[in-house]
């Protein structure tokens, strides 16, 4: 049996949880504390040199980091990931963005208010992050005015990559309320088949 | 013709350069230079929304932006990119720490240094990105201890993603001198055929 190497409360651990759950296929999840450096013991660190969950631990005993290569890695010949060149670079372009321009804003502040302190440095890049959080946010609502799904009119890994944070982004303090387009996207992410929230391990 | 709206100095903009030339596809360079604000124009931001150099724009007029997707588009079907499902899994897993846990600190550092006054929130995060540099370089060289390329033993995109900015660190005051591991396989990226600089347009 796979085995996902998790924390709950993460939203790239829910990407994998999420895809599991819904290509119907069965996993063991085993739950560290973040916070408890329990991601950089060497034991944790001989899975993922990096010391982040999520880990997929395949049925051979070998290991795959990063959520959505792990994700991408799953939905490969699936109807979750689409088969033509160019919808499948598309994919890949937004689940690159979730990375490099939401996550690191939205998570992280999130991350910072439900959990810690924030220290001197992280009060100071608070706002430059929030800002970049809306200005990722403003992208995402331009793109979905015209479509339901963000690529091929079609619930994909993209979707799932970019689902994680955005509908938890309340807890960084994000207002969605003037996101009316992403609003109706995230209703209909939760509406998917075997669809489970980000609450379930 | 395939056309690459780019910027020089950017080692994102010099992977899809560096494999276009490399898989002998012609391409035509169109240069912004994003101190001027030149990526943030309506006709710009038509092409990505995000703002951001590299777009590849294909023969039909449609747009591909991060450059990672792009290298990952270009790379398909050819010795770039392997063909078995988890190397290619292996090769997404670096091509996301390269954006989440590379670029962001080496890549931003550089920019910091070569490009820009600091203003004061930047002085404050300096030491934490140059840290979680350092952090980042640990992890290949532990990585490229044993091995000569990242994944599979074969020169893939995976490098070339992750070469772009470390071959120029140093210019965001990254000392290289104790990655010896790292070192000797930028001199084998290097030594690759067709090979270009990140100065060549």
């Amino acid at each position: 049996m796979l085995r996902l190497h998790d924390y709950l409360p993460s939203g790239n651990g829910y990407k994998a949880r999420l895809l599991l759950t819904q290509l119907g296929i069965p996993f063991q999840r085993i739950e560290y504390d973040i916070l408890q450096g329990e991601t950089r013991t060497p034991a944790f660190l001989k899975m993922n040199r990096n010391g982040r969950i999520p880990v997929l631990e395949m049925e051979d005993g070998t290991f795959l980091a990063e959520s959505n290569a792990i994700i991408h890695h799953l939905a490969e010949g699936t109807p979750f990931l689409p088969s033509e060149p160019f919808p499948r670079a598309q994919v890949m372009q937004w689940m690159f963005f979730e990375q490099y321009s939401h996550e690191p804003n939205i998570a992280t502040v999130r991350h910072w208010l439900i959990h810690l302190e924030m220290n001197d440095v992280q009060r100071a890049v608070l706002p430059q992050k929030q800002e970049a959080g809306h200005a990722a946010l403003q992208v995402m609502e331009e793109h979905l005015r015209e479509r339901a799904f963000f690529v091929g009119e079609r619930y994909s890994i993209a979707d799932i990559a970019l689902y994680a944070y955005t509908h938890v982004a309340h807890e960084g303090d994000f207002d969605l309320g003037s996101y009316r387009a992403v609003g109706a996207w995230l209703e209909r992410v939760r509406g998917q088949p075997s669809y489970i929230p980000i609450t379930q391990g």
